[in-house]
């Protein structure tokens, strides 16, 4: 069986969790997460950073630090992971979606200027599969309009967007704010994870306090205050040190992941090229301004019914692909509070996108195997409805 | 030195964390979160289990599950921890303090009634030290007023409330849902985590959903629903499985774990009894209708002064004590929104009350060291204010 994924191990996780046990301080902020912390500050030169329990958590986290009140409007790709919206509904945001890019799930940004009103208060951009939406667009309007961004980099370490200046910036760093993931799915993980990142210092001191119950507690361990008390609404998002302890030992190992990761995809692309040129199905399309992370894999089929096809097919092989985002826009709980809306390319996405197996450990000859079963696959189905 | 808390590990944590991460499945829900669920449900029969992150978490969950709205009060003591408010105050709730017990620092049953106002949603009692409260009361007024109960149940592991009739009934099992803790200052811990128990099976159903992002997600692992989708709103409560295995290995020693702390707990309980003879410091008081899980020893000093210059003393011999909450009533984020209050018993407490050490591996000569420090302290502090 070929699994969708399958989490790595660097090898020195459970040694780093008996040292954090040994110190004697298992709950969040210990040394792991210092470490963690410069790791990411000193790698990607982000102002500040702060692990958070989940992505989800430190979405909220940017939710709340931006005062998003009821009635607020926030403007985001409807091709995203639930979090993304929820994470600004819970402090009574409206959602408003835009579509995709035809060439690529990523939100259209030439759409966003169409829908902000008088209430938009945030744009968060998306950065499907790794790949950088382009954000000398997005930071131009929101300059333009007075709004935040919030950068949804959960799918996005290590990867990287070229500005008109050529200057290359890491994702994650050009936002007000950034949200990334360590679920078990992505590149670096801790199982559940994830980490708020700060570029707009204002938001430092606040932040502190919302993630340690809304306390003023890191400043009385930095000997500030004589006494930590509430000071603020806040929840707990600091993650254990045993999660912390875990994800740092997948942080030294990160050029090693991306490397295999980088191989991983490479053969991919070479694999599918030829039946690429069927037109039945299209590889991912990185635009000339964004780097790849190897985040993921995916084909976009012609169509549904194709995609229905080759899943059907694989798993027969016993090979696992998963299909990805509903349309938040047509889901049950969006729908009956707002006004429909087409958003085509959304929607294909949602119908026709599948994603490939993608880990660590799979062997090329295994990618091979799936590739080959797609083109075969393909041949297959056009024969099919050909002769229909 | 002795610190405060030093986490205790009972040998398989790290074997656990690798079965974990070797079953291919290291985000929330897997075979170790199933197991800690069944453990809970079996042994204390709560009517349904989910872990959280955190028992902020939990209590968060349950602030949604009761669809507390802005303006919905809210009833708990003012001396608890800063999230036992911060859950509800999210969700736009109006908190309303009640006082702490002369004899206990849990809320005052007696006093609850007065404060309820038809905007009163629900009444949060904390079984502060894991002394249960009164409940029978506590029922009888929820029934009376249609409030529902949460028990915040952080402190209150492996703890019973003996009912009117007899009936030995677990902590957390009594309210319409309880949370749970397992920091690492908790019996049983896992660095950060918690737990949500239902005990009214309307919530199970929409307590799934919140737990995952606002999906269905439950339900179409169960095979329930073909496609998961967003369907309310919700946040990411998992908790990783590297996180539930941690746990579970902890959860197999509980009774390993409860003999010793209970051993802990009645030497400090017998070396202080000489000295609370001297009326300038009493130990704790558990009611007849609570049981004693060993979660901590507190001495509550006859004055702030005593206190100040026990801790002074204690320190001095590198022994760490802690004093506690700061009543919430009192909080710059609480004082500056709502009427000034009094509260005497919970001021007390927070001028008052002085934590000891209190761990698995905390030797008994340590704490005769500490109570004879103390004995000792308290009659020079005597000597000192007799002569002055």
């Amino acid at each position: 069986m070929i699994p969708f994924n399958k989490p790595f191990l660097t090898g020195k996780e459970t040694d780093y969790i008996k040292q954090a046990v040994e110190s004697g301080k298992i709950s969040g902020d210990g040394i792991f997460t210092k470490k963690c912390h410069q790791f990411f500050e000193k790698r990607y030169g982000f102002q500040k950073c702060l692990l958070t329990t989940s992505c989800t958590h430190a979405l909220e986290m940017a939710a709340i630090l931006l005062n998003i009140q009821p009635g607020d409007e926030v403007i985001m790709p409807s091709y995203t992971f639930v979090s993304t919206a929820n994470a600004f509904v819970l402090r009574g945001a409206n959602i408003v979606f835009c579509d995709s890019r035809y060439d690529h799930p990523g939100m259209n940004e030439d759409s966003i200027e169409d829908i902000i009103t008088e209430r938009t208060k945030a744009i968060v951009p998306v950065h499907y599969a790794g790949v950088a939406c382009d954000m000398d667009k997005i930071l131009a309007i929101a300059q333009k309009y007075d709004l935040f961004i919030v950068e949804d980099a959960a799918q996005a370490i290590e990867s990287y967007y070229c500005d008109k200046n050529g200057k290359k910036r890491p994702l994650g760093s050009i936002g007000h704010m950034a949200a990334f993931s360590f679920h078990e799915t992505k590149n670096i993980i801790s199982g559940e994870g994830g980490m708020l990142v700060i570029n707009d210092p204002q938001f430092n001191e606040r932040a502190e306090i919302i993630r340690e119950k809304g306390t003023n507690r890191s400043k009385f361990f930095r000997g500030e205050v004589d006494k930590y008390s509430w000071v603020d609404i806040g929840s707990s998002f600091l993650p254990s040190e045993i999660i912390a302890a875990f994800l740092y030992a997948q942080l030294e190992c990160i050029d090693q992941i991306q490397k295999r990761r980088n191989e991983i995809w490479t053969t991919y692309w070479e694999a599918l090229k030829e039946v690429e040129q069927s037109q039945m199905i299209s590889r991912p399309f990185i635009p000339a301004y964004a780097t790849n992370n190897a985040h993921m894999f995916y084909i976009v089929c012609q169509s549904g019914q194709l995609r229905d096809f080759l899943i059907s097919k694989l798993k027969a092989l016993q090979v696992l692909p998963v299909f990805h985002y509903l349309s938040l826009h047509k889901s049950e709980f969006y729908s009956k509070k707002n006004i429909q809306q087409e958003l085509l390319y959304s929607d294909a996405y949602s119908d026709r996108l599948l994603r490939l197996p993608f880990f660590y450990e799979l062997k090329i000859e295994d990618i091979r195997f799936i590739c080959a079963t797609i083109s075969k696959s393909v041949n297959e189905y056009a024969l099919i409805t050909q002769n229909n």
